[in-house]
């Protein structure tokens, strides 16, 4: 803070609260810090009463642990939803990706987190074993897709599930590996290529 | 905010609060917003303090038009700082930058913007009357710094108070322009090296 030391207290106090966000340095809590105490900025007070709000509003659902107002997200809530597929993804934002893409109606389980040895989380720590129990409440899930990110964690997170689930009466997939949309076979790394070989498709 | 469409209300009022922030575009404010409502994350509601906070105790110097709690900021109260010497700087943050050096010992005169035709911004709407007013009621300063940066605004505005204070009887200097400390030469640009040579001063 010693950049900061000739400002008042409320502005220092101001940018430490703000260089607690992810990836916003001294610097940029700095500049945010003045946009935020400019008078005629009035959408600080707007800010400040949506993150108040937020906090006070969301929650997370009963059944997937996505974010939402109520006890059950919209996802949820949808009868027009299929029950027989439930989609693993680490946050609400994964959620949110998957939603994007349009091609997906059935439902979601947020984990909240991966697990990670490495850095000391186990899978209790993250919601698999309320997965497990949802799987039993619901009876009628057919297919489980595990849309963790491909890195080692996501796999290793993975692989635990479908461990989990391999005595169970269900399928259980993992989003296709390869190359992406527009992907150029030039700049593509080894590992990409890899799994977009193993993973070749007929041409009907 | 496309993006965004299967958030909750509040959360897509947060994320709308968030990018308004200069620098922080819409990826930037989905990922702060799931920072903040991230319950563990007891900072969230400190943050939201803060900024109503700053923006309750903070103003304006009336000396100086520094940041400050008081009426008079730390600069302009402290009687040990000379008064035969104003820095004019454009903000806030670099009175801070001028305070590190350590070097300085006058008052300062924050003007709040520069002068910007490109803009619209005329020469009144910063605070460049109020430097007038100061310098006759003060009647006792012996130098005017004009600490503007070396922009194509930053110049205009120092042209323009050095014209406005030719008549009276006060030395008006601008910050040396010349290379970096640490710069070097073979990466400096033309019109850095041209101000450099310039300015080149006798080693006693």
């Amino acid at each position: 803070m010693s950049d900061v030391y000739s400002y008042p207290a409320s502005m220092r106090r101001l940018v430490n609260e703000l260089s607690k966000l992810p990836s916003i340095g001294l610097k940029s809590a700095v500049r945010l810090a003045h946009a935020l105490i400019e008078p005629s900025n009035s959408a600080a007070e707007e800010l400040a009463g949506a993150i108040v709000n937020a906090r006070k509003s969301l929650r997370y659902c009963e059944e997937c642990f996505s974010l939402t107002e109520s006890a059950l997200c919209s996802v949820c809530e949808d009868d027009a939803r299929s029950r027989a597929t439930i989609c693993v993804v680490e946050k609400p934002s994964d959620l949110i990706s998957i939603e994007r893409s349009g091609d997906y109606n059935g439902l979601y389980h947020v984990l909240h987190g991966l697990w990670s040895p490495m850095r000391g989380v186990e899978p209790s720590a993250v919601r698999i074993n309320e997965l497990a129990a949802r799987l039993e409440k619901l009876g009628c899930v057919e297919e489980v897709i595990l849309a963790t990110s491909t890195t080692v964690e996501g796999d290793a997170t993975a692989m635990y599930i479908a461990n989990m689930l391999k005595d169970q009466d269900v399928r259980v997939t993992r989003l296709a590996q390869g190359l992406p949309m527009g992907g150029e076979l030039e700049y593509a790394d080894e590992l990409t290529l890899s799994h977009a070989l193993a993973g070749r498709q007929a041409i009907d």
